[in-house]
């Protein structure tokens, strides 16, 4: 039976608190672009369906964030979880670029994080060549080589699923460590390679339960 | 301050119950591709990052799903959870047909758990007319009257940040009550609307984490 390998814990933290430390940084970078300077726990909590003393315990992990009974600086809070989140300098590549992998190409937010989007790597022969924010789209050939030289280390799937397997296979042998996966399909990789699964499906069935659950009068 | 309407809870079964039963679902497709006929919650679990008992909890509030001792049957608990999830009917529209929102529209994945996709609007008028998996393009003047027409209940919101506000509003006027939002700004909706954010800046961010706290050598 395929067995997924995504499910490592980070050393002595939960594994949902580390899912829950982007919520807060993108929820502060909200709150600074809107000029506050500070937030309590409950505030930042209130948004993101997390209760404030689950968000101080997470934060605890890390240290040095609060004092009891003051708000977080907005600010200092924000830089903090970048150095936490080791966000700053963080080099990916694009395997497939059709609609999907065009869509994340120019999905610029990232940017603001510390993403920089190295290259992009296509099977066909029609849109190698082609520039997406300034980047040429090269041949899936080239895709192990350039890695190499430059030392890339994340990967994003969007390749059809019948090819996935082959891509992150070759991906992995050049020297990727971590894997967002957009294709509806479970990879096999070695235990030291991080595969992020982005099932869009099951994002549109949780909000489809949420909504008619809700209109049914629950 | 803005906040965000989306943490609202069906009665009686935790929100984070609700999020992990499209994971569940997503995973028995994928077992009973596989020919797999039947499931032990450790089977089921171990892919997951979930622990069996979590499982066999979660799916304990929908009842008659398992005798203690024995698998699961593989195409039974999918009917049941179809059944539980009200999945089979459930049309939708796309707002924003750049290239995220014709990415959406052309992800066939949804189709298997009845989505069904029935109108694309867009504000750029050399689009309009496009046809994408046989649905043509309409302008965002269009939309209201179609929603009200078809009874749509459930809209993907793919317009730029700077338009979201106005087409949601647009969307809860005209009967939307489920809006998955790609985004990346808050929504403000009435408490009887759903909005389930896709922050792919937060799936970025864990992936960066995990992997680059794997490589550190915790």
């Amino acid at each position: 039976m395929p067995r997924s390998k995504q499910n490592r814990k980070v050393k002595g933290v939960p594994e949902a608190t580390i899912l829950r430390l982007p919520l807060y940084l993108n929820r502060l970078r909200a709150l600074q672009r809107a000029g506050a300077e500070q937030v309590s726990s409950r505030e930042l909590a209130d948004g993101l369906q997390i209760k404030a003393g689950q968000l101080r315990h997470d934060l605890h992990h890390f240290g040095g964030f609060s004092r009891p009974g003051h708000p977080y600086e907005v600010d200092a809070l924000i830089l903090r979880l970048i150095e936490v989140m080791k966000l700053g300098h963080c080099p990916y590549i694009i395997a497939g670029v059709g609609q999907l992998g065009q869509a994340i190409a120019n999905y610029t937010h990232f940017d603001e994080y510390g993403f920089r989007l190295k290259g992009l790597f296509d099977v066909n022969p029609r849109i190698q060549g082609m520039l997406v924010r300034d980047i040429p789209v090269r041949g899936l050939l080239e895709m192990d080589s350039f890695i190499r030289k430059e030392k890339i280390e994340m990967g994003v799937l969007a390749v059809p699923p019948s090819a996935a397997q082959d891509v992150v296979d070759r991906m992995v042998k050049a020297g990727i460590r971590g894997i967002w996966n957009f294709a509806p399909v479970e990879l096999e990789t070695s235990p030291d390679v991080v595969v992020q699964e982005e099932f869009l499906s099951v994002s549109l069935m949780a909000l489809n339960f949420k909504m008619k659950s809700i209109s049914s009068g629950s």
